[in-house]
């Protein structure tokens, strides 16, 4: 079904390869993935990490989704930034996704930019997709996922698990592939994007849009990177990451490297300068097309849609039993909307564990380090395995 | 002390001046206008509207202040976009601010570019100042207003009146000039800009800065306007200036024109449609170097900061009664930032009424029409003049 890649040549992720603990994997679906849009992808590639092994009987395996501008590098070092991977708490030895008794499995979504298919990579003409690239949602993402999945023997999930755009897969798995999931950890997540997290991604794709060096999406042949306007969009969406309070905490009116205003308009204040640092940095490890893509998927994201509105017939068909767990600073997907994902769920007679935190990071509350959310995860997914 | 603009030719102001009810005034301040950066401007120009006269006692003046996209048409028609005037509900005959019985005065600020002194201004080599045009203060605002008024013949007001960055100036004016205030009306505003706010301004600065038609701000001299920048800066506060149920009521996940996702990067959604239409709109009548030298005003407003951080001591001089008011869906500058004033001014022995109120549209709510907020400006003002 698939060529899987285990390091030899010709595997194109070994461009971005360093040495580290972290196995580099790329597999090419054999198959046309069809989309919502009524496109398809031919033969996608689909870039993954893993970590353990998929028990005898099958049944170990858990999918961690991941958000807007993560990747398939949950743990380990990052071999782009250098840096940890994004969940090092909720993966590893010990954590509550454990390789010891878990098949690990986290994919680069189809539109990404560290390996799968997406707007960067070489299009059916041999030059980048660009904008031609097909717009894809979230459920097209766990389509490619599950066809991934057929190609490495997975049938059935222990799990998905996942934050925010994670999130929103994880309860897509649920409604598009209501057999083969066992539990669903949703966090930090929203059933549909409301008019205000539109208007931050559309915000963010104008900046992309309005910077000369995009060249209507094809600024790989230019020679060319957006990365003014990326970064200003990087700027806006992290804004929404964090908390009034969580920023008056951190930063509050603080001044950077200086005792006085400069009365100018360079970064006086240290929110000033983290969030530039914020913007250039993230500019180094990510595609401005991906971002146009993805934010896209997320807006377009309405899980009661085909139901006629009704949340609760997307859980219909499932057996899985769900935690939804959520942060009270975060106003991006506020506790109302998993509230909403919660009634929806026990009006279809789901299982659900529902668990509001107290944080004061907002948003990125699901990222740190939260002992709280781990515990509740450890639990939940024991349960699932008769061990709690 | 100044020349005062009867409508002869000499006025500059005559350039936006198109047939309306509004008169249109522009003063030449014959000073050296000292500012906070220790730089100064030699003889400012100050462009105001007024309406209503001032009586034999000089006791019925009301100075009506801004906010940051605002400007001096408070009421009758704007004379670029042929809109009616920004306050149209709070001022006029039978309104809370009446020119039957109050001589009203709204300038626009140094900095702005609807006539007054600011970077599209023509500086003293002859061209216009961009980026040679000092860095201003909230405090500097109101210096220039308390030198108009003196040109103007108002010795004390009445009442100083705004909302957002009006009611910022309308607190400065209490702390600046304790003897010239009677009354002050603070509305959807803050002793002190946020982490958060700096942070969403900061992305708009950078948005505009990041604009190649910005030209290091002489766009002036290149026949160029960072409008693509102007306009993400706008989307992006405009945001900030509703409230996220607000947006869902208005817009949810409307689709613009179309019965269905388009699957491709178009305004889809209603919300996407108005918020580019908001950018592209404010491009028309407002200037990209003014939006950077105000929203940097804002930023730097921190009222208790000459006072070692003690905000009452900023109102310990005054002997003005306050009117401070709220919206409880303002997350721009929310409840609780009043209520650190109304502290403050209590601590001081002030006199202080202060009213939340519920309103779905966020910090906007201020401009729009809240019968509540008119019935209480309207009570407080009466019962300043003896009238209630």
């Amino acid at each position: 079904m698939a060529e899987l890649c285990t390091g030899a040549s010709g595997c194109y992720q070994h461009a971005i390869m360093v040495p580290n603990p972290v196995s580099h994997h790329l597999l090419r679906l054999e198959v046309e993935l069809p989309l919502e849009s009524g496109q398809k992808l031919v033969r996608p590639a689909i870039a993954y990490e893993s970590w353990g092994e998929l028990n005898a009987t099958a049944t170990n395996a858990i999918l961690i989704c991941h958000a807007l501008t993560g990747d398939q590098y949950v743990t380990g070092t990052h071999p782009v930034t250098g840096k940890p991977g994004w969940w090092t708490r909720m993966v590893g030895a010990g954590r509550p996704i454990d390789p010891a008794r878990h098949f690990i499995i986290c994919m680069n979504v189809i539109g990404g930019c560290m390996g799968s298919e997406g707007p960067a990579s070489s299009g059916p003409d041999g030059t980048p997709w660009g904008l031609d690239f097909p717009v894809i949602t979230i459920a097209d993402m766990v389509r490619a996922q599950a066809a991934a999945l057929d190609a490495l023997g997975v049938g059935q999930l222990l799990a998905v698990v996942g934050g925010s755009m994670g999130g929103m897969q994880a309860l897509q798995w649920a409604a598009s592939y209501p057999e083969r999931v066992r539990s669903v950890v949703a966090i930090a997540t929203t059933a549909r994007h409301s008019a205000q997290n539109i208007a931050f991604h559309e915000v963010g794709r104008q900046a992309i849009l309005a910077d000369p060096q995009w060249h209507g999406g094809a600024y790989y042949q230019h020679n060319a990177t957006p990365t003014a306007g990326l970064a200003v969009a990087r700027m806006t969406a992290h804004i929404t990451y964090l908390s009034e309070a969580g920023l008056t905490a951190k930063f509050g009116r603080r001044l950077q490297d200086r005792a006085d205003l400069s009365f100018g308009f360079e970064a006086d204040f240290q929110i000033e300068s983290y969030l530039r640092y914020q913007g250039s940095s993230f500019v180094d490890r990510f595609d401005a097309n991906s971002y146009l893509y993805i934010t896209r998927a997320m807006d377009y994201f309405d899980l009661a849609a085909p139901y006629d509105g009704q949340l609760a017939s997307a859980f219909a068909a499932t057996k899985a039993r769900f935690c939804v767990i959520s942060f009270d600073s975060d106003w991006l997907y506020p506790t109302a909307e998993s509230k909403t994902i919660v009634q929806a769920l026990v009006a279809a007679g789901r299982h659900v564990s529902f668990v509001e935190i107290d944080s004061p990071h907002g948003h990125d509350s699901f990222l740190l380090d939260s002992p709280t959310m781990y515990a509740v995860v450890d639990g939940f997914l024991k349960a699932g395995e008769g061990l709690a």
